[in-house]
């Protein structure tokens, strides 16, 4: 299979392709869902592994990541697996040290800020450094046996950019924000670098089975309109257009980017991921039918009772209308502290009250 | 003074009223500025105070808080002073237990959950309770001997909600947001008094000479734009309506709430301040000239050297374009790691950069 570059057979026909036509805009029965770290802290199936091995062992032993990918599909009817995995996996295997703090979050104890650490910084040897990603969707593909579509993923060049600049999450990002404003031409460059890693890295997944990727741009919210267009948009389109890959659909996930949805729309991805604080709707007339939106119920509605999820996942079917290309997601990933009980409830509820929305009068 | 209700002397006519000529879209030589938390943590002559004393002693003590809102006037040419206050006095005023942590920010230690809780909650006498802001204000309004106006202000009630049901800051608000879910009714109660109580601190505010108010919307963000309209922007629009003034404007900075813009507009408020993250030049269409508008330079620009800060100035002058009614500020509150001769050179450049853009030719 590693050598079957873009033709893996799983891929040939999905039992359930309904995920992978709506981010073509395809007529489906009805509006396919999934959920970002739908894969988690939540599932009491993940924290009994997780009290036997740290984070970073998780996400870097094939077996234990691809459990943990299949926990969500063994409990939910979702549309879609992700693998397990975590974005500064690019980062680290370009040389950072990583250490990640209960409490404070992945911490690089280096940041890049000066040409020299620029300089210092590997150039991907996908295959081998991130050989355990790879592996993982593999592996998982196999399991999965064709039923539904794995999605591969990674940060985005300024949100991986953001991380290392600033060696740390912050308030601010006092750091990376500095350097776009003082050294533009430094940011330019590490992000051009990063373009090349991000795209070799996704072509890597997708050679291996992904059937789809999404990219995360979770810090496109601190950048201006003008910041946004320069330091990240641009790097996105370099990222799609360089990928080495079939029709395996590509989402972009912006969070917090409502000024960028227009131009989002012409960066090549096949669909937008929106958060809960942009209207589907509005959304959907912004982007002109170009793309296909993935999204939207607020993560924080799964801690309410049945109806008030059912109700709330309703109105998020109806901001989008009647139609094809939506793909059923949250605004955001999913909190650690929902209860599993309630996700059923919302993927259950989806697939049916989302048939009238597909109906062809 | 405390008696002549809405008519202080000292507001009949201000040496420099641009700010408020802004507000209210009238023509002015140039475009003012002031800045967000300008009197604060990035002053030196702040932190020799701060040495002193807590900061709750600081905003507590009608001449200390006189002092640190000065501080910032006789350093800068800004063209209005904001007093420096906290918008937790209301929720402690009525009854809640605040306690600052280093580190971790403000702290409710019994948030207001069930019917219980708010039935507990004492309604504001705010010339008692809150007389040391009122006097705080009237002496610096005394000060500033009709120099520059001086603005006074309130949390809005969803935000003012959002830290007494959390208790805390937080990444997702839990308690706040399924409140809104679950018992919107209980919510609407809450929120409905604190409208009251809002209303009627910030015509005291006025009475006690405030020549403006602005109303911070701070967690705007983070609800859905149907959530937005029932439980933030309605209560906006009440306490604006039962607010006791004269021509006093009413400024409202909803941050991350792009996409409330044009309800906001509709809202009665006077002038609306933007975060960073939206296109002024966007907002004044989306806002059809109905509002003044105010912002909004990103805060991190003044992390960088002099002729950045002017390049991105002129950005913001040039996004709004040509005209009255707009108040430069930033897009969020003043970094407490700025360098103050940074805001000394974006204030003395906005003064003189922004004249070709209220020519009249």
């Amino acid at each position: 299979m590693k050598n079957s570059k873009n033709t893996a057979p799983s891929r040939a026909g999905f039992k359930n392709d309904s995920f992978l036509r709506a981010c073509r805009k395809e007529p489906t029965d009805y509006t396919p869902i999934w959920m970002m770290r739908q894969a988690g802290r939540y599932l009491p199936e993940y924290q009994a592994l997780r009290e036997k091995y740290d984070f970073e062992t998780l996400y870097k032993t094939p077996e234990l990541a691809v459990e943990i990918t299949l926990q969500p599909v063994r409990r939910f009817d979702v549309d879609a697996a992700i693998i397990f995995s975590d974005i500064l996996v690019v980062p680290e295997a370009m040389g950072l040290f990583l250490k990640f703090h209960e409490g404070k979050g992945p911490v690089f104890s280096q940041p890049v800020r000066s040409e020299r650490d620029i300089r210092k910084l590997r150039r991907l040897n996908v295959a081998e450094d991130l050989d355990f990603v790879l592996k993982a969707i593999e592996w998982t593909v196999e399991e999965l046996s064709g039923d539904i579509p794995l999605i591969g993923f990674s940060g985005s060049p300024w949100t991986l950019f953001a991380y290392m600049v600033e060696g740390q999450g912050s308030r601010t990002f006092r750091w990376a924000k500095s350097m776009l404003y003082e050294e533009p031409e430094r940011a330019h460059r590490l992000l051009e670098l990063l373009s090349d890693q991000i795209a070799a890295y996704l072509s890597a997944q997708i050679a291996a089975g992904a059937g789809a990727v999404q990219i995360f741009d979770s810090w496109g919210g601190l950048l201006s309109p003008d910041l946004y267009r320069e330091f990240s948009l641009a790097y996105l389109k370099k990222v799609i257009r360089k990928l080495e890959k079939g029709n395996q659909p590509v989402i972009v996930f912006a969070k917090g980017v409502h000024g960028g949805i227009a131009g989002l729309a012409e960066s090549g991805a096949d669909c937008l991921s929106v958060d809960w604080t942009v209207h589907l709707g509005h959304a959907r007339r912004l982007t002109g039918g170009k793309v296909a939106l993935q999204g939207n119920l607020d993560p924080a509605v799964l801690y309410a009772r049945p109806e008030v999820i059912r109700k709330e996942a309703e109105n998020v079917l109806r901001a989008f209308g009647k139609g094809n290309g939506h793909v059923f997601n949250l605004g955001h990933g999913l909190l650690p502290d929902v209860d599993p009980d309630h996700v059923k409830i919302l993927v259950d509820f989806v697939r049916e009250a989302s048939r009238p929305f597909h109906e062809t009068p």
